[in-house]
């Protein structure tokens, strides 16, 4: 699949917070609107993501996008069936890639000619879901067959069957959960914190000045090892820690040094308060803010429900995922529970889709009563 | 138990880096040593803990020491039987507890009267087995029935069934490994340089000014977030996330400000370089450092081998130690694998004595050929 990116633009769009900022949003397809538009499935991206979820480019391209394996003629989410949409997310953390269009806190504020910095106002999976929704009305969608997402994207996923509990028949949430763990929420929080901590943060203005790359790196690799099961860094990391390195008190063994290069590798195209936002908005994520309880939010879903865990995922732990599948269905609806092993932990639903791809194409082809 | 602390005090140690510095030690013992000096008892302590593995100072003391489950009469380290001691390692943790004596980086360093800082020599594992070496020799100990700890503890006590083979007869070790893990590596790295990246750190001389306060929180609060399973996180720190953290780039969820104070409190004792220097000491501990393999090291091993693990642990996973057994199994040696489960994780080996006091009992008990 030959893919370009489009473009989506709103004049004015209100955060959950009040405040009113135009955003543009990159956004692609794949796949065909049907006549009577109702065989849209909006595919909502990880964290580290963006709206490449499949196909390439160009002819060159070394790798198609991130959750190919699952999206294409035939796959599990059918592009001759379906019409996919893939948006970047608000304040997308690849704000350096040149195929990522987002607002965020490097976005320039035409008030004042500078960067927003820590005036951008926080986003959560809310605004995400209204600028998504946005997005889809400009293309004349009012429906959804089904709203599918790993992990950050599985929480978007999650928040519109909540939020519009009649605009979708499908849900699927991959390695994610309704509300952050608290310990993953600790992860994050330690991230943004290493962000801060770099004095060349500067309050979040560091634009046009050296930027905060060791709390960024730090905050990156904070996610990556927890994205693996502990013997993946066993494997990658190995070698034998060098003499001097005992005998110094700051020298760095040759794993580190190898780990620095995987995270500046990673980290290459990353905006630092991009990042640091999108942790407070994965660290805060609960479908039930604002309601009683989690059960009263659950109670508003009239979307099939799938959820799908890798038992070995330590970022967002699979009980958690059952433990939602039980409360919605003690609420009597339609949900279930799918978990599958492999040593890739947290990243297996990004890497293993042969594992759960049946569940997805199961749940999708369903017809709803 | 009421117990008193001693102090070890060598004119001079000289590192395994090369580097020669007088060194402080405090110590406690429990019991008394028999006319044979033959019933001793070595405990090692781990990470942030001192030498008070048990008793109390006085009758007012709020806890007695970590491991008093373990230590005391009648108890699987019996008092009545065995002369135990434990060292204030190297560079402790706590280096502002008054009942902590510890020579590092805080130390002044009397050929310049000020402090150390970075001048430091690091210190491994070996250099807290020759100090304690030189310690039980100062008591006229030559020969150890056990030697035995947790975590970092436990590292120590391989060490020296590595390095003294003939001098020890059981090595008990729990929630450790004879080589850190890798993913345990990175977690400490962060602590590292979390502590580093504090612009109040000042490469290490900061003493009589600013303390890198908020980077050793992060680093404190790296290794808490590690010590339990993600649901004691999930209990401990619950409640809802205010509206306000939602609409604000900068505000810190009450959740957050909870765990601020849970390691304030935990950090209220810790001088930031030797937190580094542990951290350091522990991420690149590997008993098979200078040995062509790791059957090579353990190789050597004459003492009778228990590891014991909880299966929730991620910081020291349990398949690590297991493996260990079999490779002493495999070279023909005695030693004996035990798990346990515990919501605690790693924190187990500390909190839930009574899940494998028996297993300890039964090793130290044993007589050997």
């Amino acid at each position: 699949m030959l893919i370009a990116k489009k473009v989506f633009l709103t004049k004015e769009y209100t955060f959950g917070s009040g405040k009113t900022v135009p955003i543009e949003a990159g956004y692609e397809t794949y796949g065909t609107l049907n006549a009577d538009r109702d065989n849209v499935i909006l595919v909502c991206h990880y964290f580290s993501a963006t709206s490449h979820a499949a196909g390439v480019y160009t002819d060159k391209d070394a790798a198609p996008g991130w959750w190919d394996g699952l999206i294409g003629p035939g796959k599990a989410l059918d592009t001759n069936r379906y019409f996919i949409v893939c948006m970047d997310n608000l304040c997308n953390v690849q704000w350096k890639n040149p195929m990522v269009t987002t607002t965020g806190p490097a976005s320039v504020n035409r008030e004042t000619g500078r960067p927003y910095g820590m005036e951008f106002p926080p986003f959560s999976c809310r605004d995400v879901v209204e600028v998504q929704k946005q997005l889809l009305e400009s293309l004349g969608i009012s429906r959804l067959h089904a709203v599918v997402g790993p992990s950050l994207g599985g929480m978007i996923a999650l928040q519109w069957a909540v939020s519009y509990p009649d605009l979708l028949e499908h849900c699927i949430g991959v390695i994610t959960n309704a509300k952050n763990p608290a310990i993953t929420s600790f992860q994050l929080q330690h991230a943004v914190r290493a962000i801060q901590l770099d004095p060349n943060w500067r309050g979040g203005m560091y634009y046009g000045r050296r930027e905060p790359e060791e709390g960024l790196r730090m905050a990156a690799q904070m996610m990556y090892t927890g994205a693996f099961q502990p013997d993946f860094y066993e494997e990658q990391f190995q070698g034998r820690i060098e003499q001097d390195v005992y005998y110094s008190s700051l020298a760095r063994a040759s794993f580190e040094k190898q780990m620095d290069e995987v995270i500046q590798n990673n980290a290459r195209l990353v905006d630092a308060n991009h990042w640091l936002y999108t942790c407070r908005a994965t660290m805060y994520q609960d479908v039930s803010r604002g309601f009683p309880s989690m059960e009263a939010a659950l109670a508003r879903i009239q979307a099939d429900v799938l959820l799908i865990s890798c038992e070995q995922d330590v970022l967002q732990p699979a009980h958690y995922s059952r433990k939602t599948v039980e409360q919605l269905r003690a609420l009597g609806k339609r949900a279930e529970f799918y978990s599958f092993s492999s040593p890739n932990g947290h990243m297996a639903g990004v890497l293993d889709t042969h594992l759960f791809e049946e569940e997805i194409r199961r749940c999708i082809s369903r017809q709803l009563a």
